[in-house]
């Protein structure tokens, strides 16, 4: 993208900008009057372009000290950046879950303190010098495991998205939720340091028979799931550190699986038991939930893997546009089968469709940032992103996704998202017929 | 490496092993005995291989519902991962620095919460509203930009370390610091958001003559730093966001400069004004401070780069090692000129050296992390890493720096780090002849 295509979108494009373009004429001398209605308005406005700008109260006193707040906060003013949650989704919160609000993020990273949560039976207060994980069934040699000794094998760090198979499940009959945050925000992306469960598995044995792993969780609900052996000597983790920390409690502390590109139910939270079987378990999350109902009335299990999904993060409804001009629509991609390979932008719902840039790092499994240059004319819009994966894959609609699987599915909405831009710059979620 | 090489370190390296290898046999069914004595213990000890392990209080109550903290903290546990500073380093503690937790940290990383703090003037408490980017001195087009503004040009993201040019520094003269925090604490790497500097000084128009720009900070310091066009128009950001979300006030909220594989002293926080000019302004960060004294009383200045460096993060004095058997030694790596290339580990002071592996991602300018699996014998060790980077630049021992700077230098010391290991696993900070 050419750097002078954006000259000026700051001093035109915005009721600010426009200051900034009075500005721009103060400091160039071009009259007294007009550094007058500077000095009355919000800029810290002055004649003289070879001096700095007037000081305000912060940069006149001494702040704060180091180790002031030894672990460290976000700014005040940026306290409406949290996790929220749709309070009539579940009966209580400690069997709900809270969406990241990807309308205030930035990058690939997502912070600890904004990753989604999903609770069963709420977040457990875990001992970690108590905590065990006990690996047997079909192995050689079971093994009773304290966080010490897990720590001490082999770790790995890897750069991993996880995403509930829910995410965006609310949409699946029709534009619900008015908001980025709620219909795509039960994922993130972080950096998971751990040890590889292939590692512990080469420990303890494996049995020629077996051929799933249960994985169970230490709290209240127990949580377990059914794993195939392939996928767990491919590249499941076991990870204690989340973005170089420890894990956040309410991202299975002290221990939680990583299974990279499935559904995050299966990324088993303050894992605890690792049982080797010669068959799936099939617990209460693989048949009563976590499962895709079809329209002829039978339901797929086992569909683990996130097939590649985007979304435009900017505009989005709670992030409208400040008015026509020059404008970089960005956003995120990503893939459960491995890397994104290329993601398109459409403005007119999906009628033509141009190739935005991809910003690397680009990592397999891991969220992918996108941006395109776009100088909105001031009319109605309906902005579309959509995802090819190296495997060829593409991001569906969602009507090619209902011809497919009807309206029952809760699980697995990975389709395209309609923005509407209106007149005025709002965003609104719809759906093209 | 070969897995199995790691078969029973879990069960025989440690006090806690021991008492695993002694489950491990309950696991199997030789002995009541044996279930007795774990059952006294900490274990929750149970002769049935096949059944799960006994219930904690964790595992059968309700835990916290989502969004019990919207905006989440790390565990309880973990209250002692903090950033530290040295009291006597400074009068106060709004013009000093803290250090980040390296010794409890994984991956490549750093949470916003741990990252290390230096401060001139105290953190100042901005409004980002209110908060201004002036550009001027030798431009077409001086400027006066908004938050707004700033986040509207194209953005990119990077990962880049930024390490304090007095990291290390107190060790001149000779090991003080007995500690990963306090030696090498003055790091971090993080996901950083922005605007090229490139992008805002093409708005502007950057005049013939212009050839260094001089970045102001809003804090009551105005603490402020010349930069070479060159490196301006190369790879500066202007950041807004870190991993994620919006810079935390310590780190130059609402907006910092990030000039990456430079140091950090030069990564003005809290951006308020860049000037251009034709000449260098020789702030006081450029002549009394942030300067090299060499041993015939002359002094380099400018000397921005920080070359490549690299230490072992575990063990270290604050993880010694829990007995003799087979470790995985862990580090870090980085250099200011681009990519790792190669990390060596010696455990007997540099007499031998065998290649460390190099994980994935190795990214440019940002931390990188290398493991090498030791086998300790119990006997006294000295742990090294160096690193080659993509220049083929190695990392000098302390003895080679002092060779060529003396030891009046506080910046720049990025020497080969010894850990002594003693025959109790204790891990001490010392230097070799």
């Amino acid at each position: 993208m050419r750097q002078d295509l954006w000259r000026g979108i700051a001093a035109l494009s915005t009721p600010e900008g426009l200051r900034n373009r009075l500005g721009r004429r103060a400091f160039l001398g071009l009259g007294a009057a007009v550094t007058g209605s500077l000095a009355l308005g919000t800029e810290p406005g002055h004649a003289d372009p070879a001096a700095p700008p007037a000081d305000p109260p912060w940069s006149q006193a001494l702040g704060a000290g180091v180790v002031d707040r030894p672990y460290g906060q976000p700014a005040e003013a940026e306290s409406g950046v949290i996790r929220r949650n749709v309070p009539w989704l579940t009966v209580g919160t400690q069997s709900s879950v809270s969406f990241t609000p990807l309308q205030d993020l930035n990058g690939i990273i997502t912070p600890n303190g904004l990753f989604f949560e999903r609770h069963h039976a709420g977040r457990p207060d875990i001992d970690p010098r108590e905590h065990r994980l006990m690996i047997h069934g079909l192995v050689e040699r079971p093994l009773l495991l304290t966080m010490n000794d897990i720590m001490r094998f082999p770790q790995v760090s890897r750069i991993h998205f996880i995403e509930c198979a829910a995410n965006g499940g609310m949409e699946w009959r029709g534009a619900q939720l008015n908001s980025l945050q709620f219909t795509h925000g039960m994922i993130g992306c972080s950096e998971w340091t751990g040890v590889r469960l292939s590692t512990l598995l080469e420990e303890v044995g494996v049995k020629k028979e077996a051929a799933w792993a249960m994985v169970e969780g230490a709290d209240g609900a127990h949580m377990n799931r059914s794993i195939p052996l392939d996928k767990c000597l491919d590249d499941c983790l076991l990870a204690y550190a989340q973005n170089g920390e420890a894990l956040r409690p309410e991202q299975g502390y002290p221990l939680r699986l990583v299974v990279p590109g499935w559904e995050g139910n299966i990324s088993v939270k303050w894992a605890r038991r690792i049982k080797l079987g010669d068959k799936p378990w099939f617990s209460r999350e693989e048949t009563s939930k976590y499962t895709d109902l079809m329209p002829n009335g039978t339901a797929y299990g086992f569909t683990w893997q996130m097939d590649a999904k985007s979304v435009i993060t900017f505009p989005c409804p709670e992030k409208p546009l400040q008015g026509p001009g020059l404008h970089e629509i960005r956003g995120l991609a990503w893939s459960g089968s491995g890397r994104v390979k290329r993601v398109d932008v459409s403005t007119d719902g999906g009628v033509n469709w141009q190739s935005a840039r991809l910003h690397e790092p680009v990592l397999s499994k891991a969220l992918a940032k996108f941006t395109y240059a776009w100088r909105w004319d001031g009319r109605p819009a309906l902005l579309e992103s959509r995802v090819i994966d190296e495997s060829g894959f593409m991001q569906p609609t969602m009507a090619e996704l209902r011809k497919q699987r009807g309206s029952n599915s809760v699980y697995h909405n990975n389709s395209i998202q309609t923005w509407q831009v209106k007149p005025d710059g709002s965003v609104f979620d719809v759906q093209l017929a």
